[in-house]
């Protein structure tokens, strides 16, 4: 199936890779490499805890082929992770990366925050190219984009806000949801750049509970569980995630039937 | 001086109003009345922690002359604050307010946050006509909206997003900033009505930063000193409250001339 | 019937006093003043949010006859409430108030917190003696209790941590389940003291579970049901407080049977 | 030099483990299981993301030599971190590991809490022994301990409430500080074992300082810099972990010579 997406973004939240090794993320890659064309932006997840193994993973990814590297914020050592920790850990995997990185911002995993005086020190880097920001947080966001040049590329990662994060400039989005509704999200972005803001409004209520259901409420199972229900080959979680409740499982297939993907293959 | 406002205000959060007695409480709202053309609504605040005080205070307004009772959640008892509460609160209040009962929700001051439940459940009263949501979370927003009937009159109270509130589909606001700027604010609703949105945006990261001084960072001092350098007699905040840092007199006054607001009366 | 309880507090959270208006406190001091014995020591909560408010009720409360007022911290404009803010309302409180002052610090209804650097400055006035400290951090009550003198009265108000208070120095306790089990709590301090520490915890063990029912879960209106239980009359809460539920009730009823209480009186 | 200590912890939080690939962690295990005499218990942290790494990590950790396996909460997926998915995760270790488990609570840098009915149902396999418990809720240390067997280990992971922890009914502990100050830490063993706790409250004061400079205000920097000072090799850390802020270096040797342990070794 062709859709309209810009790119495939593997090894993001979603794509459990915190639990996975590296072997196995290489080999992620790898499958994804061969199969999405060159036409479409490939990006890759290689964050890690340290800063070396970052800089270890970015520079496999980029040997394997993908176009951009998706580095998500360190965060075990919450303490200690300030602004200036921040710019000093992308500035050194941005300097070492053969492709250019996405920064990513997903407090809700992380527990940590890239605010946008950092965002901003790193926009000025050669080979930093944008943020994927998945908080809800509008202010903020509206802050980081006022703050970075025209060029860099801010994508918006939660899809309960994201008609709101194009409102407040982003330039597109990277989001789970696109993966069972690819279409609406590509929808989304053209209705907003056309002005037509009351569809885009519209468009968005209709996304909000599958967005919802696939974020914080059920997560990596949910999404596995609607790309089963819609013909894809979602599969079963990695230990320690789990299942779907059966209550979630209804909910999302209605949700998917009130969106009509159900038979979207 | 007229304004395009369509109405005011007293007795919010930033009317010192939890720190007035209730005699001094009538006596702004009377002061008011007298000065304020009628072919504008006067919304009075009349929140307090007991339902009965509440329903005096607001009989006590309408008395006086308000159009509409502004009546914040109460909060100290946090632990038992449920959606339940609060409709039985609501409920009772607005079943003997003698005027229309605008819910306020502002979770920085109360620590208690108003659901969408609870809303939507209480703009099926009557006499219940809409909402001022002061929180800066638009997914909530959106959901609230989403929720509630047409004619449910939603307002947004929080400045820095502001623009973000009106496309999620807010009908208007009620800002501490609008007393410094009020035709910025007017303008903002028109160019959102009217999609122009790039105007509105641009707007938007204009009126961000005094928004945020005169928010959390300076309160009520700092909305009354902005006061002061435009020409209004802001005067002295009532301890416990404060006076104004140095530092953000100086930001407010140059937030305030970048809006070519400092000589606006 | 006679307690070893050490004195009374009056018009504190569980008295609900942001639910009455100054005729009503006034009212409900001079009913408790007649009645509690001269030996014994009367604690009258007379915080309010403006500090002129706070001394007025101050003085009234004084010339009724209570020994010390309590004065919880003002907390509506959170955002401007530092330890700088509170040591200017306290000292004013303090210079005014004709009884000593007795700081009260209770962040799960204020939304705010007295650390132990404003309690410091504070302890050095002459007419506040002491603190009740509410909340259950051990670390932040053991800074206290370091940073001021011997003689400044440091007292827990958290059932659940009471025992831990004490062996971090707390000097005694102000707590809602003391009204329906005074004498276990008079235990509890008698047992630390004597360094019967074994058997204080034990005793911490069985009383920890009805502290948090009528703490976190279920507050005035709980405190109210046990003490309909045991003989008292506590009477209905004034709303918004509401009731009891019937799980909760049970759970009252039982906890009460385990402590021996429930034919206290 | 010879300590009082029972035993030593190697690849927890303070180790960097989060920060070391497995063939990394494995060479440190084995140079400590070479230098640590038998009659100590060797403690190793596995902890990992995903169920099948940690029960990898702690096979190869057992067969090393480890007496114990440490192994934290899973944290990245914190929406979907309930007390059921603990007790799955957990279990599958359990059962998998050759040598026992100590379970790992460790908020400030996990992001997620091991509640107590968690603790309680795996306190029932065999292959558990018990908690080290690094929050300072002293609440939820009481609840854990009153619902786990006698012979369930707890042992308190916050130097700033050890004392506390201790009279909670902790059976140990492991510090950080313990690291510079070996036997402060069990002197307040002892002394809370004897009942004297008068000067365990104050030696829990003298320690109290470093402990909070060593945890959450420079961490592992921290902790590297004060064994730099006392004749260990702390060494760097590894990034993104930074260095200590000379104002921190200057409290740290001010904490360390107030405690006697300058020249400890």
């Amino acid at each position: 199936m062709r859709t309209r997406l810009a790119g495939i973004v593997v090894l993001g939240s979603n794509g459990e890779a915190p639990l996975l090794d590296d072997a196995e993320s290489d080999a992620v890659i790898e499958t994804v490499r061969v199969n999405v064309p060159r036409d479409r932006t490939l990006i890759g997840g290689v964050g890690r805890e340290s800063t070396a193994a970052t800089i270890a993973a970015a520079t496999r990814a980029a040997r394997i082929g993908v176009d951009i590297v998706l580095v998500r914020t360190p965060s075990f050592y919450k303490n200690v992770m300030t602004s200036d920790a921040f710019v000093r850990y992308y500035t050194a995997v941005a300097d070492a990366s053969p492709v250019p990185v996405l920064l990513y911002n997903v407090s809700m995993f992380t527990g940590v925050n890239l605010m946008p005086d950092a965002v901003e020190r790193l926009a000025a880097h050669a080979n930093i190219m944008g943020l994927k920001e998945s908080n809800a947080d509008l202010v903020q966001l509206a802050e980081t984009i006022a703050r970075t040049p025209d060029g860099f590329v801010v994508l918006g990662g939660s899809a309960p806000t994201f008609y709101h994060a194009l409102c407040a400039g982003a330039d597109g989005g990277v989001l789970a949801i696109s993966s069972v509704g690819p279409d609406i999200c590509v929808d989304m972005v053209d209705l907003v750049r056309a002005q037509r803001h009351a569809e885009a409004l519209e468009l968005q209520r209709r996304i909000t509970p599958l967005g919802r259901l696939l974020g914080a409420m059920t997560g990596v199972a949910g999404l596995k569980y609607a790309l089963d229900q819609i013909g894809y080959a979602g599969g079963p979680t990695r230990p320690p995630l789990g299942t779907v409740p059966p209550d979630a499982q209804k909910q999302i297939r209605e949700q998917l039937a009130a969106l009509g993907t159900l038979a979207a293959k």
